[in-house]
């Protein structure tokens, strides 16, 4: 969407529907795409949310996104791969992603939060079933984890791609919740002797752990310089 | 259940169901209790699904425990809390927890992965009406974000009480899932001109961020001193 400025009250925003306009805490909502691309684009997984005999199931899965698609992959034979594959038109299913990038300590234990970004989309996921769309979907998979590795990788080959499902669901009724800052506090809770403030959760990762068996000469790829 | 030892045959054990038996990668699959009870105290917040209107729904959320029961709150008029209020017995949910451990990157995109650790609880969350144990909730919900914290801030008043909905889930249908270690690789890609290995994600948090406007003399007190 580059060069479409994307703003929250502009036709590039999300459409807000019953399912994605909170009952509460409205002004930490958001529809806002290029804020809901980012957020989505920081996660390492998700979590996949369906119905299994009326009974709600959450799984915690890899994704990976092309413009306006998310991408679940899994074996031909987990669960809600096999369910979508097999339902007509497709699976109902909730995706979740959610950020945790602070503890907000307040004196009184009622102002207690945390600071977090997430996305939540709601939709029907659909089985993948042109040869390309795969394709291109576990590369996205891969370069979620790592940007840059799928092509410093060996792609799948034709057992591997056989024995792996691929389900695809669009952005379209997708919210963003944020909420970042300091503490909310009663202002007679002011004086209270108790320490207040945001513990900033550590982000990224430590140094890499090669595998002992590496090829002779493989250094580390610059992509995974810990920054 | 200190003094009794649990192991994945004792009694102690969770009984594995139809739900709670996954359908692949059946060796990643735990019942142990003391394992779930050590993911679902590291975490910070769980994702909670529900079914509105016949589709999934599922929300971050915070969450503490007690003993075999794990408690959610938040606002009355938010939906879940809500929707298990008024639902009689009580709201089919399914509350899941994940911990993302290490990045894992195969010379083969097939055998990316990654570390991981996860709770899911499936069961009937009821709202929670006795004072005693709504009181004892928000304790363990304080408490569970950061140990030691209940004590050092002001309790609930009887509005904020009232404001505050909490449901419970007892932990009866449950079970854990791991995956740790480094990478599996087909062995005739093990020649291959690509790095593998594992990146560890960073833990715990950076130094605190305290308010500008602690009381008088207000130290940060031992239980927040960054390890």
């Amino acid at each position: 969407m580059q060069g479409t400025p994307e703003t929250t009250t502009g036709t590039a925003a999300y459409t807000p529907t019953d399912r994605t306009i909170p009952t509460r805490s409205a002004q930490k909502a958001s529809y806002d795409r290029d804020l809901v691309h980012a957020i989505l684009d920081e996660g390492y997984v998700c979590h996949l949310g369906f119905v299994r005999d009326g009974a709600p199931v959450v799984l915690p899965t890899l994704y990976g996104r092309v413009g306006e698609t998310l991408y679940v992959h899994g074996s031909t034979g987990s669960r809600p791969l096999r369910m979508t594959g097999q339902a007509d038109p497709g699976l109902p299913v909730c995706l979740t992603v959610t950020h945790v990038d602070g503890l907000v300590l307040a004196r009184s234990a009622f102002h207690h939060s945390i600071n977090y970004r997430s996305v939540v989309v709601h939709g029907i996921a659909y089985d993948v079933t042109d040869p390309q769309e795969k394709l291109t979907a576990l590369d996205a998979l891969v370069d979620h984890v790592v940007p840059g590795r799928a092509a410093d990788s060996r792609p799948a080959n034709k057992k591997e791609l056989a024995a792996t499902a691929v389900i695809r669901l669009d952005l379209n009724e997708v919210s963003a919740k944020t909420r970042t800052g300091g503490v909310n506090e009663e202002p007679e809770d002011l004086t209270l002797p108790h320490w207040a403030g945001v513990l900033p959760l550590r982000k990224g990762y430590d140094a890499p752990l090669p595998e002992a068996d590496l090829a002779p000469g493989i250094e580390l790829p610059d992509y995974l310089a810990v920054p």
